[in-house]
């Protein structure tokens, strides 16, 4: 089993969390406060909208992604996080929808400014109930090193 | 005064957002549903952590940025969002906070399987009262065509 620390990082490392149960009445809340556009608050104009039916906030489901970050297993000893590229939301999240999220390890690498810990990049997917992603990224974040003993 | 149509919008253009004042209750309510870790719902804890004092989720530095960049004015017909590149956090916000976004854009190009709007790529950066940038990213999204008269 693994410690977690950046030692014991590899590359291929796969890990999981999930599912996020994501209701109605949740995004329509969350876009009233931070996205109140009519295709994310309103079911009737939603229904009319490109999107035909209500859907998720973009940051809606960032915030579910970095929700389930934190809960993925095996676990990592991630400190911060330092950046997210190739951001995209294939599909739209919707109400009912169960959310998985998927962790692949690209890339670790010894951080020159701070020797307690070392820089993984890894792949992410957030993916619904039927397999469609909703989310994807490469992100970076500084991991743990393991204490000298 | 710019239509907001795709066919108005040039390369250079710059728009603006803002004041979002952000209050710890908001930090750590925020946190609390989508990223509880101690340095972002524990003053106490924040305080003897790396951060050294409470600091906003990335989550919810996204979901701020997704709602100022609904106010930027002049204002610009935007569809859908694309996707994000280059996504940073480099200043955390804390509370008390007064958070400004500034947007530039980079590159439009027509849409190939949507004949109704164009592809707008943009630079965006949100700062806060000290000029300190707390999030940036370059984001593309659809912005309507000029309907047919």
């Amino acid at each position: 089993m693994s410690s977690g620390y950046f030692e014991d990082v590899e590359i291929g490392d796969g890990q999981k969390a999930g599912p996020y149960s994501v209701t109605k009445d949740e995004i329509i809340q969350f876009a009233k406060q931070f996205d109140p556009r009519p295709f994310h608050i309103d079911e009737a104009a939603a229904a009319r909208s490109v999107f035909g039916g209500l859907s998720a906030s973009a940051a809606h489901t960032f915030a579910i992604f970095i929700f389930l970050s934190n809960e993925l297993q095996p676990r990592v000893r991630a400190v911060a996080g330092l950046g997210y590229d190739e951001l995209r939301l294939p599909h739209a999240v919707r109400p009912g929808d169960d959310l998985y999220l998927e962790a692949t390890t690209l890339e670790k690498r010894e951080s020159k400014s701070r020797p307690d810990s070392g820089i993984v990049r890894g792949q992410f997917r957030l993916h619904n109930q039927n397999g469609d992603t909703v989310l994807q990224c490469i992100g970076s974040g500084l991991v743990a090193r393991r204490p000298n003993s």
